[in-house]
């Protein structure tokens, strides 16, 4: 085999952070430029900004209605009034304007009474300065606005031109290069189409659309191949231009195609290679001619924490700005969740709030699952010498959406349907949109969910060979005194999907026990599976006999792309799923899917609008419109023994 | 008087919105576009977006290691290792290669052990899909990725281009138009000296930058004078233009000048009129050809109501996006504030954490003060049916900066002095910056808040004519028990503030008793004014002939403006304030300006740093440089009787 990397030992973000920190000189990288006070919002200041005019400038009416001289007002009170005569004893004012000469108070226009012929009426004495804003009294010329360092706001622009500030010294824009690399990677802005092996490069929009937020600026080349010749011409290529920092895209890892570290090396110093952080770990900081230099992990979920973590505090603190930070909220766990000891673990939550509690779904781990980054709305740091997270533990998340958000999140926990796509879209075009977030755990998982409080519904098909019906004998074993509203969401045919054309002529469940056909499964408590298992203890097949019987996906969409990749012969499923993908389906039972919602979430608003829904006539013509489903009974509170009929 | 408008009743914002959203047809408004998913986030989807490229598209590694095929290693056991020939029974692959043909699991590099000439040795058996990432296991061609009305994220970025989606339909940003009024309104852009009586117009690019950060884009027109039919006609041309909302800035009040809500019911309708929110209550909501017309109040304060609480979620509605939002934290109040009932209160506080609790300083409430707006860490609501805040009370507030920002607020109540101005800045210059945020109530005001517990230090120049001393005997008085460690900031100059070339020639305390001067005075409880009662005793002078005695003024600068300005003729002030506007300096004593540090703050980090900052030479250097300053005694611990000597 060819030479590999070794990691040098993993150290915390924190200590590589330091480490950066102590061999950057900031003062040189990262100069000052003068910009319009109009467009400031966002920057930095790179000098204190002292005002150049007062404001007020002068002495103005703070109320609609007449200056005075307030000493000439003495006399007035309740039943005694004091009459003034127009252009003498009183000038009209509008909120804003000057006082004028001689004058030092305003009486607001309700409390004066209109003579005939113009004059007044005042049944109160004005005091000194009365309603009006004296010069200066908000800002005074000369004095300090802003100090050094200050990270100017939408009003710090309205104070800076108020006081006459049309330009000022903020700190330079961070620009950063990004170089992806990787023979397999390919140019997203070539629309390419990926032959397999091969992927679209992504990571670079991702880090350029964060850089945006932290008011950074990025620029990104092609992707260079594994050579390290090439990829050493291209650091030194962004090493030579505007760029303080340089991002290398992969390669940072300890395969045999990882150059990254070797190469800084070369062109200056490696300061911390691997990170005590999960995922992430294959992170690499150095330094070269003066600039900063990282090599971001390849898995995108390993690309962000990277991003997130080290980059965005190093280019604040380069920049002068607040490194970013996010709204933290206590949230519950809703399933154990182990963790390796000696890494940060950075877990991904799905989260939706459950009457005043926010409860969390631990996403998957796979760094390279983009669904887990898109589907969270909160993470949670594991430390590195914590086992993990206990069900129903109560933990401090960092939330990556707007925290009024989660009111709108509908927690489902249960079977994968593709209807629930078709429902989840439809709930984001309410008037007050609600967001689907869904765990597919199968049709048992979603009971035991409902269980532990931890989902607001559960969509399940189990079908009960003893008494025929379905879901209602389960509710009853699986959720023993819980009280539960049943609804419908569809009747299903689930069927064996086959390659198009049906080539290995598969015709009913008897073809998976053939040598020849390869099965993909579905996991363990998923309806789906238990028909599988009641089909074949009819059919008098050992599931030993099945070949592929042990292999598990999650998801009807899974299993289907396994059957179009080749990668099995045969999968039980829904039609819908073979019919988006193409494939052949060799119908085997009908079944009732069906949503079961906890009694006491039935007055939720979510849940209201979630039944209205189903029950909307759009939505039906949608779901028929997928093949493979019939609707008589959607939207309809099922009972116990009602079966396929209704 | 000419005629003037009248509010229509005033209505609470909700219902505003409320009413702006049924009279809006949001579909026909605004429309959707096509957006390259690379530039996409920070948009709002306009329709579903289906997966076109499954991810992973192929079996691959999820390690570095080996690609083997399961079953052919299920004999390898600890001790009993199983001997690999590569291209037969294994095939190195990297994260993310493809699996090669036949193969179904890899092996991590760490678990083999290399033979001489090529081959491998493993001792424990793989298991299918060991260390494999599968077909569509994290999206599959065809499903649903992203449901329609999504706020896009960096991470949906990357997202889109993983499953091959190169562009995608998305609403259309908002376009708003912006027409500054006024007759005393001057174009920021024309860099305008302002006359008495004249304001640079700020507004408009207080909302464009707020707009910004709502993903809208705004233009805006010059100023345009108070002339209805030229009001109109700017109106007339936003109206015509491609922006959906359009904006009048001032004119929406009920001044003889307000003519907005005229136009508005001559070219539409007017829907709102007077919110019932305190600063915005001049709000005028409108339709016109069915656009968004909004009048905003003319006060910065007032107009950041109106944008914030009006148009921000109106815009965000149109545009199909999550109003924007603020994280809310528990504050302690410390200052009893009074509100008005019938409107809701929008109230800014400075905000500081001291130990676990965030104290916050209201600041006053003039709508326009524009400091109010920039000094302010967070705001509160007072409801309409509340009659304001106790001291000490908890309660609910919007962060206007990110949370760990408060961690560096040193919150300072007390006098004021040029010098705060300096620390303030240099403050900011640290490599961890801090914040002071100045509370100027004065000194005894200083203790009172350090009694109460609400500001870590307090600035405080109290002179005791009994015991010659400075501060000691009024800590004694007003702070019995509390440990407090004083620190001295400098020595400074208190005199006489006259215009420059001393035109009423005044020399001494004596000449504040003239006729023929006019005199402006600092606030009950500061230094100086105790100062000033004291020489005026010691000259035999009563308070009731010096003529402006009642006149109070809260800074050093805001009574030097006063007399820069002509509306004084002398100030009791600090020698830097007189420099600072050329001003002429009559000296009447020295005393000594303290800080006084609670005992039990004397360890935190934020205290620390102010007392090793007053003990460098480049800030004793900077106040030398102020003029009106000794600093002999600078950044040393002070004790009693020890005067000015030290």
């Amino acid at each position: 085999m060819s030479k590999r990397n070794i990691y040098l030992k993993t150290i915390p973000v924190a200590e590589a952070l330091e480490r950066a920190r102590a061999a950057l000189d900031r003062e040189a990288l990262v100069g000052s430029e003068t910009v319009p006070a109009h467009l400031a919002a966002g920057r930095v200041t790179a000098a204190p900004v002292h005002a150049r005019l007062s404001s007020p400038a002068f002495h103005s009416a703070a109320m609609d209605g007449i200056a005075v001289k307030a000493e000439a007002t003495f006399t007035a009170r309740e039943g005694h009034p004091l009459r003034l005569e127009p252009g003498r004893d009183f000038f009209p004012v509008n909120t804003g304007q000057p006082l004028p000469g001689g004058t030092d108070a305003v009486i607001k226009i309700e409390d004066v009474v209109q003579d005939p012929g113009g004059a007044l009426q005042i049944e109160a004495p004005a005091f000194p300065w009365m309603h009006v804003r004296r010069i200066g009294q908000d800002i005074v010329a000369t004095e300090l606005m802003l100090p050094q360092n200050h990270p100017l706001s939408a009003y710090d622009v309205g104070a800076l031109l108020s006081a006459g500030i049309w330009e000022l010294e903020v700190w330079q824009p961070l620009r950063i290069c990004f170089i992806p690399t990787g023979d397999e990677v390919l140019d997203f802005a070539t629309r390419p189409q990926p032959a397999p092996g091969q992927v679209v490069e992504s990571n670079s929009q991702v880090l350029a659309a964060l850089a945006k937020n932290w008011g950074a600026r990025m620029r990104w080349t092609a992707p260079v191949p594994d050579d390290p010749e090439r990829i050493r011409r291209a650091v030194e290529e962004a090493l030579a231009s505007e760029a303080q920092v340089v991002v290398v895209g992969a390669g940072s890892s300890a395969g045999t195609r990882d150059f990254t570290s070797r190469i800084f090396a070369e062109l200056g110093e490696v300061l911390a290679h691997g990170l005590a952080v999960s995922p992430g770990k294959p992170t690499l900081i150095g330094t070269a001619a003066g600039k900063l230099l990282v090599g971001a992990p390849g898995y995108p979920g390993s690309a962000i924490v990277c991003f997130e973590e080290v980059l965005a505090p190093l280019v604040a603190w380069l920049g002068r700005a607040p490194a970013p930070s996010r709204e933290r909220i206590e949230v519950r766990i809703t399933r154990k969740t182990p963790s390796r000891l000696g890494a940060e673990e950075m877990l991904r939550l799905a989260v939706g709030k459950i009457g005043e509690e926010a409860m969390a779904v631990p996403l998957g781990r796979g760094p390279g699952m983009i669904t887990n980054l898109t589907r969270a709305q909160a993470l949670v740091r594991v430390p590195a010498g914590s086992e993990g997270l206990e069900q129903d533990e109560r933990v401090s998340a960092e939330l990556l959406v707007p925290a009024p958000l989660l009111e709108s999140v509908l927690v489902h926990v249960g079977s994968h349907d593709n209807t629930l796509d078709l429902l989840s879209n439809e709930l984001m075009g309410r008037g007050e949109p609600l967001r689907l977030v869904s765990s597919n755990v199968g049709s048992l998982g979603g009971l035991t969910a409902l269980r532990a409080g931890s989902a607001m519904f559960a969509g399940v098909h189990l079908f009960d060979p003893q008494s025929g019906d379905f879901n209602f004998p389960f509710l009853e074993k699986y959720l023993p005194g819980l009280e539960v509203v049943v609804v419908n969401l569809a009747i299903r045919h689930q069927g064996l999907i086959v390659p198009a054309g049906n080539p290995k002529n598969i015709r009913d469940i008897h073809d998976l026990a053939r040598e020849d056909v390869g099965f993909i499964n579905r996991q363990r408590g998923a309806g789906t599976r238990i028909l599988l298992d009641y089909h074949l203890k009819q059919a008098g097949i050992a599931p030993a006999r099945v070949r592929g019987y042990e292999r598990e996906e999650y998801t009807h969409m899974a299993v289907a792309v396994n059957v179009l990749t080749g990668s099995a012969d045969a999968a039980l499923g829904i039609r819908s799923a073979a019919k988006a993908l193409g494939l052949d389906f060799v119908p085997l039972a009908r079944e009732r899917y069906d949503l079961v919602i906890p009694a006491r979430f039935t007055e939720d608003h979510k849940i209201l609008t979630l039944i209205e829904l189903l029950q909307s006539e759009p939505l039906i013509k949608q779901i028929d419109a997928l093949g493979g489903y019939e609707t008589p009974l959607t939207g309809r509170i099922m009972h116990p023994g009602m079966g396929l009929e209704g």
